[in-house]
């Protein structure tokens, strides 16, 4: 059985970055990616900014309700010509502290994401989701959405 | 074997919106998805506004060597904290019009964006094609793309 913990959404701040980071390299596939030092390297402080005055980028954390950061989604909103002008959500960097699994927060973040592209009159919501990641993909379709695409990246 | 033609990759304009909505429906997917009118449907023209306004995205086009729009791609840089604050290209819309197909139109532009996100710090470039659209997966492979995601959609 899944207990749903009830966790607030909000803008992420300067002062989650921390935490945020944390949860990206607390991640089989992330920890080879992320440098946590202390102080963290000034690349993730620098990248936050730049989300941050974008307007077209919301980069949110979940809240537990007693103040800890266990949750993290970033969504862009980005317009384009097809499907008659509309525009995309893109979905990225989910994430749910490895403590706080299967209790419905990765559901509320998504949720949150889509409901908020749907008010930005998006008509399309996508993500990529590692090959591997099969448990996220079984998630995301009980979400509502279809493994319709390949993701292809290139990797510099 | 493949010819190439040499074509010139350029900013998207205005009044080069008709051809690009002519590209985008002239293809099995995203002829149930365009209306090809006359006047266009006012969407496309705020959504070419939103884009062009967009420091973020670049709606470029590929026009041939006497005028002829015959290929278009839009280029997202995204800012983002995973992969120390790494910035990812998100290529979408590419097209290449349906008369000037195996003539290396395609991968130019591709190149041109991955050049693009590479020259914008980018560590990662990232698209999603339909799982049916079999060659342009093989198309991305030959050009240094891995098929190492799902491309997970939700349509309103």
């Amino acid at each position: 059985m899944t207990t749903t913990s009830p966790v607030t959404i909000r803008r992420a701040r300067r002062d989650d970055v921390g935490a945020i980071v944390a949860m990206l390299a607390d991640d089989r596939l992330g920890s080879a990616r992320e440098r946590i030092e202390d102080p963290l390297p000034e690349s993730y402080f620098r990248a936050f900014e730049a989300v941050d005055r974008d307007p077209n980028i919301q980069l949110v954390v979940a809240e537990s309700a007693d103040g800890i950061v266990v949750g993290c989604l970033q969504l862009c909103v980005l317009p384009g010509l097809s499907s008659q002008g509309a525009s995309r959500g893109l979905i990225e960097d989910v994430r749910v502290a490895s403590h706080c699994r299967s209790q419905g927060i990765g559901e509320q973040l998504v949720q949150w994401a889509v409901a908020e592209a749907r008010a930005k009159n998006c008509k399309l919501v996508e993500l990529l989701t590692h090959q591997t990641r099969v448990d996220a993909q079984r998630f995301y379709v009980r979400l509502g959405f279809a493994a319709s695409h390949v993701g292809m990246t290139l990797r510099f």
